[in-house]
């Protein structure tokens, strides 16, 4: 929820320039086996010379406080003021106010607190304020100003570049001598933290691991430390450290500082059913989850640590159902587009340039914030230039030899050059994010413009690849040759995103959704849509057995948050292995909590039906569960469902039971053919 | 000269990037009565996160020294070592070393000395080293890679942040307590460096002057200071300082260390003639031009302080007469023009950023470096792709209503709308800077581009402004409406530029240059071009009195290094005020130096014709002098002339006496209708 901040004030910064900064911390913390392991990819900086303005009218003389990040100046009316003042008189009337910011190493910020005049949005920032001198000595200013970001940093103490997560203390839940010189230390399920070795004299070896096999593996562990007397240590995550004491060292006891964010858990989902195992895997999902809602967004908590966007567009949807942290949305579609000029896809990675531009148009569905669409939008554009001057003669995206084409990690060859079909229907996708930006900035032109564009595409698209004959979408073209390989991929993406006809449709769930000819998808990052595909065909039932062998699986085999992959036919120690190194795999990481997400929008079947859930639907699924309740959180508040199917005494039909109550908005229950509206404020109870 | 690096480790950067940071500091020290003010335009970042490499094979093991500004990850042969190790040992054998640094303040830079390895211009380069994994989980390397930068940082004690000029303690000439309760003290001449109050026991008010007026108008000097007890104080322009002590307040004596750029004075150019007043004004214009060029050619230390490129384009000029400091030529090229996406046209002035393309040219034309016409080409191509984005409908440069068109301070009423001949000419010469570039990076078919839309603007250009009856250039046309106010602007850059005929610029000459009709030049800015102009036509005995008579002028109103404009009618005080402002008008600007290029240019006759003086003309031209003397510096030494005119005994006429001795080149001593061969290391003795 849009916090009030009238007549507070707030420090102010150009928006996106925290997030840069903030990102390149983050993702610079990356280390493997000690070594630094900064991203592939182009890291932006904040603008390190800002201007910030507001023109104001004082009924009475007024004394404001200034707090700035940065060298500045103060100029009132237009006149510059002597020093960098902490304090400043201003008289009655109309007056204007342009603080000038320059930092190199923190985004320029600025805080100011008055009776009536203090920092918030209304305030105006720019990166160049352009003064220029006409013919006639006048000077014109003819930058480009645009509001300033704030977040929470609402007393002067508390500037943007002191932030950092909360932190707790915990203890290991045993430590064993092993039979060498060193002690493993369990600290009961995967967490995240600041190791901390008390009493250390001289000097320790640490090994971490996500399994006790990796912690205590020293040549192949993925993280290690070595700490020296007086040292602190940097976050890591692990379940179990090993740790050796050099010759002549000694220390007294090993916790660690735990370090989450600290969520509004009044406003958070939550989810109960009938089926235990479901219960725990939507309690581990979450936990996943939370331990993956960071500064941003992170993929796996143990190796990657960094922002990667097709794994975030999934972390956006879950939260949408779990935590509703928008401002962590926000802070990881800003950190991840960096700044202009464009020089590679987000990541490196085609696909994820197109999530990049669909996370926007569903976080402005989810939310119905308007600003944030208007601030992305020249951001957008731009990168949608860099895209189109890479498509190929037909107007679509191809891989040029720099991009990388993912799709997925497969255990089957899988052609990834040329044409695929997949890419298509995400920049399909895409097109119709710009679209809808366009539309409702008022860009009347640009948004016929990526009509056509998306037409265009929509049509070329079926054209190339759908095979009546097979009744599905080609994997690729290459060369004007058909590669006839068929994956879920492309055809799953156009169940969710592509508004295929109902006929389609149903040939698309026949012939590949439910082929056991086709190759099975084993990471939970496809999943996802694989999962949302069959939902979205009504196949609820279905699903939940699917969760509960996949994700149940994977809580037989012992795991305390959700994996980067998982292969039921693998055994043991092979669990732990991925890119070809023995504990390459993440065992936290986000796309693994899909659940969370299904749970919420196909078994409670809450959606917005239009942005900010102003209107929305219930269309609750149990899909073979007894009964279930949950809460979805909305910007107004929550969303809350219970359904139960019974029979009742003397009744021979099982009826269900629902009970909807909402905080806001216009909804509509629907269940079989019956729709019930859904008045805020008001309890919803049906029998049918 | 480049010296030579092989076997000298010394610190490396990404190219340009060192400019660009200190480039912020430099441009934000600029205050105004004790604000800082920091430029008008976008202030860029240095890339933050770096990649260096290199390939080497080992004859034997090798230990190499670290020095890392920045933190840093080392992998050797594609393996990620541990931590950052300030010496590694690398075995016998064919080997690669990436390393890669991150520094949010200061431009990441490394320094690696060892046996053999060594950190110079061989390393390679990168801001994104673009990994993408292929279909068969092979990992490519995609990035940019370019050679690395490094000046003269050649230990590992002096990295790259470190860097500052030379400091030497003066002491006022004299220091005189005034009716108040202060003291003014005068340091004899204009100086630039930092004023230290010894013994300082509480509070000083200190204020600026470049005169004795200006320091002690405690309301409208331009610059000031506060200065605590134990506090030091920022760089200033002054020749006197007028300090109060707040009550109770005390110090010793003032001081100050002046601060200056170290040149090498043995590669320096000199002149030397038979006319006293030409040789001070010489000698004023080269204090004013060493004021001047500092970490980046300033255009007045005063006021201003920042880089700009119309000013700094006749600092390279003068430079290549003077210090031929390439260095700091290229430091301001770099600086200026920043880093993509172009926002805004260099300084915000259309004009400026025609300079910013031909400057590279001339640079190239003295220096014959083209591995920095390789390092600027993909900038010069983006800064003209934002310039030909605004052309109007005719492919000519209009302004478009946030630019400036400068052209000149002016006191007559000059049109600045629609399309300005002037401007014309410098895209018609900006255009031939990047056929020249193209040529010789090997991209023909930018090239044949680049060689059309000279040829059609310059066609145009002719077609449009060109006036028969009048036989000059008009000076602008606005909605189809030609306004025929004839101004030297145009007229004298098509002589320097456009290679007119001689009929039309015979015309030119008469028509416009010696018309008193046409209003005077009063900036030395343009009077550069004006006497350049000149000079070409071959007037040296009118540019001779114009130089004693304007620069003379300056020297009789007491300066001691040359103004930012000069009208000869003002009387005392007069001289002072510019902008509105009583002391607003800078009295040391590199642009009131041009005696300097004019005299080393069209006296001693001396200028490169193939790049880098491989062979050069001189043509010495006494206008009216008995005999001068001087030296001008090239990239391999220096041009020696001397030059007399006298009648021997016993003979009627006066006879020319000239001696050439040049340290590389092949020269041609041009003097009427003779031409000399100059070969290198050889005295050419000629009497004519």
């Amino acid at each position: 929820m849009q916090e009030d901040k009238r007549n507070k004030a707030t420090w102010i910064w150009y928006p996106g320039d925290f997030e840069i900064w903030l990102g390149n911390i983050f993702n610079n913390r990356r280390t493997e086996r000690g070594a630094m392991f900064p991203p592939f990819w182009k890291q932006d900086s904040h603008w390190v010379t800002v201007e910030f303005s507001k023109s104001f009218e004082l009924t009475e003389t007024e004394t404001i406080t200034i707090g700035c990040e940065g060298l500045f100046n103060l100029a009132l009316d237009g006149k510059l003021q002597f020093g960098m003042p902490k304090t400043f008189e201003i008289h009655k009337g109309q007056h204007k106010l342009n603080i000038k910011v320059w930092n190199q190493a923190t985004p320029p910020a600025l805080f100011i607190d008055g009776k009536t005049i203090q920092t918030d949005s209304t305030w105006l920032v720019t990166y160049e304020d352009k003064i220029w001198i006409d013919e006639n000595g006048v000077a014109h200013g003819s930058g480009i100003y645009v509001p300033a970001a704030s977040w929470n940093f609402d007393s002067i103490d508390t500037p943007p570049s002191g932030f950092q997560l909360e932190r707790k203390e915990q203890r290991p839940v045993c430590g064993r001598a092993t039979t060498t010189n060193g002690t493993l230390y369990d600290f009961g399920r995967e967490t995240f933290g600041y190791l901390k070795v008390q009493g250390l004299k001289g000097t320790v070896r640490i090994y971490y691991g996500e399994s006790a096999e990796e912690a205590l593996d020293k040549e192949h562990c993925e993280t290690l430390d070595v700490l020296h007397e007086g040292e602190l240590l940097g976050s890591k995550a692990f379940r179990y450290v090993y740790i050796e004491e050099e010759e002549g060292s000694s220390y007294d006891e090993v916790l660690m500082d735990y370090e989450f964010a600290q969520f509004d858990t009044k406003h958070s989902g939550s989810f109960r059913c009938s089926d235990e195992e479901l219960n725990r895997i939507w309690e581990v999902a979450a936990y996943t989850m939370d331990l993956t809602t960071r500064e941003f967004f992170m993929d796996g908590i143990k190796r990657d640590r960094w922002t990667w966007s097709g794994d975030a567009i999934q972390s956006y949807l879950m939260n949408y159902y779990l935590r509703f942290d928008t401002e962590c949305v926000k802070r990881t579609i800003r950190q991840l587009r960096g700044k202009d000029p464009v020089t590679a896809h987000v990541n490196t990675i085609m696909d994820y340039t197109f999530y990049w531009f669909i996370s926007i148009d569903q976080y402005f569905q989810y939310t119905g914030d308007k600003a944030f669409l208007a601030e992305m939008l020249p951001r957008m554009q731009t990168l949608m230039d860099y895209v189109e001057s890479r498509l190929n003669q037909d107007g679509m995206a191809e891989g040029k030899p720099d991009d990388w084409i993912f799709v997925d990690w497969t255990d089957f060859p899988m052609h990834k050059h040329g044409t695929l079909c997949f890419e298509q229907i995400l920049l399909y996708r895409a097109y119709t994010a710009l679209v809808r930006a366009n539309y409702l900035t008022g860009h009347k032109d640009e948004m016929k413009k990526y009509v056509n564009k998306a037409v265009s595409l929509g049509t070329k698209t079926i054209e190339t690849f759908w095979n009546e004959e097979k009744g599905a979408y080609m994997h690729a073209v290459e060369d004007g040759k058909m590669n006839e390989q068929i994956t879920k991929f492309p055809n799953m993406m156009s169940l969710i995103m592509m508004y295929d006809t109902d006929e389609k449709a149903q040939q698309i769930l026949n012939n590949v959704m439910l082929n056991p000819d086709v190759p099975a998808i084993t990471t939970p990052y496809m999943r996802f849509y694989e999962l949302e595909a069959l939902c979205k065909m009504g196949l609820q039932e279905k699903v939940l057995k699917d969760i509960k062998a996949y994700w149940g699986g994977m809580l037989r085999e012992g795991a305390t948050s959700f994996w980067e992959k998982y292969v039921p036919s693998e055994k043991g120690t092979e669990h732990l292995a991925m890119y070809g190194r023995p504990y390459g795999k993440s065992l936290c990481h986000a796309w693994g909590a899909s659940p969370i997400y299904i749970i919420g929008k196909y078994f409670l079947g809450v959606r917005p039906l239009t942005p900010g859930y102003e209107t929305y639907e219930v269309r609750p699924t149990l899909g073979g569960l007894e009964w279930m309740e949950g809460e979805v959180p909305t910007p107004f508040g929550k969303i809350r469902i219970k359904v139960q199917e019974r029979r009742r005494e003397g009744e021979k039909e099982r009826r269900k039971e629902v009970t909807v109550f909402s905080d806001g908005g216009q909804g509509s229950l629907i269940i079989g053919d019956r729709q019930i509206d859904i008045p805020p404020q008001q309890v919803i109870n049906i029998t049918l």
